[in-house]
């Protein structure tokens, strides 16, 4: 008899396959007395000399087949290696405790990973799961234990495993890999993220599946339900077949719109744009027909490193991005850093209420050295492509005008000296604060576009902190206030011939979209895969009839009710 | 040569007279070896038992002079000295480590307060100034030095010390001590507060009076600039004398209006309100002519306790405050906790941003026990006198809907069982969410009516946390966007008939209150003392001037354009 079990869809497809439990080797420590240190200390030089070894061989190959930024999470594990507050550690504690390797190296962890955990960030606990991830891989050298090579796989499989580690999920293959299924993680977990982005079927955080599943069995992924089906029926098996077909045909009728205008059954155009993180996303934008770079969020260049990166470094990678986009619009929006992504080297006070704090903006008007570096790369970057810029957090007009001024204070030296810079570089902001959409009628005379920032916008407007599971029933992107406040900031920047974009996740998703286009919304972003289906959607709907749609829920009472409103009154599928 | 300190005006008001240094006797601690533990650790509990009496005559002595609120400190006091963790500590100390006792209540006493510390709450950071008032209580009396006792002070003085400590202030006699300026603390600080409440003036953090300031020099503490003048010149006395006489000669003014209504000088009437913490808190409201309570802050009852208080306790409260405000209206806010404002036995979880988290109406819908227990003790109280009831922290009509469903299905039950409450209990809501400001229309069609809480209202909408140092130039209570909101909430109360008031800081200000009423507020509601020169300034105001100016201001650029544009137009003094 089959089963089903329930996880979290973390990556939309369906696979059908035997299942291949990662069985992870007993790593299991004994602490030992040991009487010649040097020779102990010896061999777990060796045992970091291995694991080095590995560790470049994988990120080589997860450079060449993933790009550069999914491989940063191996630098990353390098430099583990390399942190004398971790190796010196282990070895101080060979010498001074005389105890095996294996016993120093786990003490040291677990007191790192508890002081990450401790810290109270996201960043400080990705480096928790560095060290976990690290120290698995050296005790395998030093208990003399073959790490499992993923690589090797040579059948049709649905891998189940407690979790994927990224060493893990980067050595798959994705011929023979058809999907996952993990007892951990969450749809931001590692292992989520590299399956959409490697577009194999995934299911996360589905607690019971290595206890429940044994090697052989046929599973069924369902990545779009989440769901995990053991040893089906025939019948089931069919229907499931069916389903993947079905996505499979989706997927293929979805790409036939790739190059086609994104314009309404009644002939409205508007532009679908992708948010992006690093130069290697262009190729997703391009290949899911984006029209233009919604959102680059600069930030990635910042993190996972000890220092700021360079203006050559950054100029690069705006460059790289501009030329690529062969000349489509490119929206960048400068550093947004402070809050809950911190950076080791800029030693930031620790706040209170970090979503309330001294972030973006408010940041680079005060580090102003930091700042100028990213308007200089990006000015120089300008003359390569279609570049606009905009500013994060932007809460005032007075912050606004300084910003706007520093950066024509960069232009003009760059000109000065020589330098080429386009002549017109669009201007705007992230309407992500509550006082920006009331004023948006004062911002549209001064700045030339809008882009509507949904994920900090609905967190302030209902005072609630969405990664805070005990008031996340109020992040409410379909609430009549969160809509007004859209509204208004549409009809401000048409008011002054401008134009307004969104960048949050509502632009993405396809109940929202007719509301956004009934509200007059000119460029949805969105990640590269939403981009396809948002425009098949966009083709099909009457702009006329959304319009009507948005007016009567702008005068509605709950989310709830423009929720029915919309399902009731459109097809989005 | 005088010479002039800046420090921070903490209570209005100027002081003219000699300076008394507060100097601190000298509590430096030294390890020493004992040899009878015994002996020692009589000598500690002598010690603890000489500073309960000494306690416990400060708290009857405050709570006869200043009130029952005032006088809590001391039993939160009182409380250390009979805690386990902390006098078991030490003596176990003294037993096991072989020291004395001076240095074992040090050690025990630095960790304590470390602990606190490290626990990022304003709550927590109290209780470590408690630790530390009781820890050199107890050094006093363990060196054999008799305590400082400012009770015997009896010639005029200006008191210049590096702080106050609770213990200090309530000591204060008011005939002789004219005023005071200390090297630390801000204007919520524990002594900054007492000097309010005891209309003494002071300045605070001014950092370096006690390193400048001996005995016996004359000092003028200018409590309305923060300025301090040490040892001035004939001039500046006559000076100060003028401006010192002219402010008791404008608080007299202040209190000719006592009686009067608040109308402005072309017949518009509106409310001016007290914003209270306790039933003592009535008599200051009493006696400032405030024609209701706007705000009461029931929080106060569940603080400073180690378990919830019961229904009967709050009944007694809620009756105390309706029957001393002899039928005026009482608008009392439900719990409003969470947030920065921790119960110690309600073992909340910690939040990466509190202000964007689980309290007030989400706490209190999730934990109806509480919730329930209060709506009961008011409903009780309700026929008593003239009860409203608000809801805080409400962001959409769902939670709206369901608080006031808990509340009907309690007065049910009540009427049920034969008990009387009031027929007609107005409900409204605390606007103080975006979210609720932009849906204004929708709520008063179900809500008798609004008080608009400007503090997180401000906070929300500009996205910025006003305790944060690095961000609090984003607390703007003039800025167009915050007049904005505050304007729709004004016109939808009135389109559906309902009243609309304002409860935070903004509604007392004299520079906002001109704009407030322009804009149709009301109800003021503020602290009490801020009543008369609100009132002696409204019956000067033509409310058709005050529109038009307000009108203007809507449609500025920033909270400058308007202060300079009220400052140009209005007279507010």
């Amino acid at each position: 008899m089959s089963a089903v079990i329930k996880g979290i869809a973390a990556s939309n497809g369906i696979a059908i396959a035997k299942a291949y439990r990662l069985d992870h080797p007993d790593l299991t420590v004994k602490q030992t007395t040991i009487t010649d240190p040097a020779a102990e200390i010896s061999r777990f030089d060796a045992a970091v000399a291995q694991s080095k070894l590995e560790l470049e061989a994988i990120k080589a190959r997860t450079e060449a087949e993933l790009g550069a930024d999914k491989a940063e999470i191996f630098a990353s594990h390098l430099l583990v290696l390399e942190d004398p507050e971790f190796v010196d550690e282990a070895k101080n504690a060979i010498e001074n405790d005389k105890v095996n390797a294996e016993y120093a190296l786990q003490e040291v962890s677990n007191m790192t990973v508890d002081f990450f955990l401790n810290m109270d960030s996201d960043y400080m606990k990705e480096r928790a799961a560095d060290i976990r991830d690290v120290t698995k891989r050296l005790l395998t050298h030093l208990m003399g234990i073959g790490t499992m090579d993923l690589g090797s796989i040579s059948e049709e499989v649905v891998l189940i495993a407690e979790d994927l580690t990224p060493s893990d999920t980067a050595q798959l293959n994705r011929d023979f890999v058809k999907g996952f299924a993990t007892d951990i993680g969450g749809r931001t977990s590692h292992s989520a993220i590299m399956a959409r982005s490697m577009e194999i079927p995934a299911v996360v955080g589905a607690k019971s599946v290595t206890a429940n599943i044994v090697s052989g069995v046929m599973v069924v992924v369902d990545g779009l339900t989440g769901e995990i089906v053991v040893d089906p029926s025939a019948d089931e098996l069919r229907a499931y077949e069916a389903k993947r077909d079905g996505y499979a045909a989706q997927k293929a009728e979805w790409l036939k719109v790739k190059d086609e205008p994104s314009v309404s059954a009644d002939g409205h155009a508007v532009e679908l744009a992708a948010n992006i993180g690093t130069p290697q996303d262009v190729a997703g934008v391009v290949a899911n027909g984006g029209e233009a770079v919604g959102l680059y969020r600069t930030e990635f260049l910042y993190m996972g490193r000890d220092s700021m990166p360079t203006e050559e470094e950054q100029f690069d990678a705006y460059r790289t991005v501009l030329e690529n986009m062969g000349g489509k619009p490119v929206v960048v929006r400068t550093l947004d850093i402070g809050g809950d992504k911190e950076l080791p080297y800029l030693d930031l006070p620790k706040e209170m209420n970090p979503f309330l704090g001294f972030r973006a903006i408010r940041l680079c008007l005060e580090k102003q050295d930091i700042f100028r570096t990213q308007l200089r790369a990006l000015l120089r970057a300008s003359s390569f492509g279609n570049l606009k810029i905009m500013f994060p957090m932007i809460a005032t007009l007075g912050e606004f005008r300084e910003a706007k001024a520093i950066l024509l204070e960069e232009k003009e030296k760059l000109v000065a000296s020589g330098t080429t810079v386009a002549e017109k570089i669009e201007l705007g902001i992230m309407v992500e604060i509550p006082s920006t959409a009331m004023l948006a009628d004062r911002f549209a005379k001064e700045a030339d576009f809008f882009s509507i920032g949904t994920n900090d916008l609905i967190q302030y407007t209902m005072a609630a902190d969405r990664m805070n599971e005990q008031v996340s029933y109020l992040y409410q992107p379909f609430n009549p206030a969160i809509l007004r406040m859209v509204k208004r900031v549409i009809d401000a920047a048409h008011a002054e011939g401008k134009w307004a974009g969104m960048c949050g996740e509502m632009a993405g998703d396809l109940t929202a979209i007719p509301l956004l286009l009934g509200l007059g919304l000119d460029e949805f972003s969105m990640s590269a895969t939403s981009i396809l289906p948002a425009r098949t959607l966009i083709r099909k709907l009457s702009k006329a009839d959304c319009e009507a749609v948005a007016n009567e829920a702008l005068d509605m009472d709950t989310a709830e009710d423009v929720v029915a409103l919309i399902q009731s009154r459109i097809v989005t599928k």
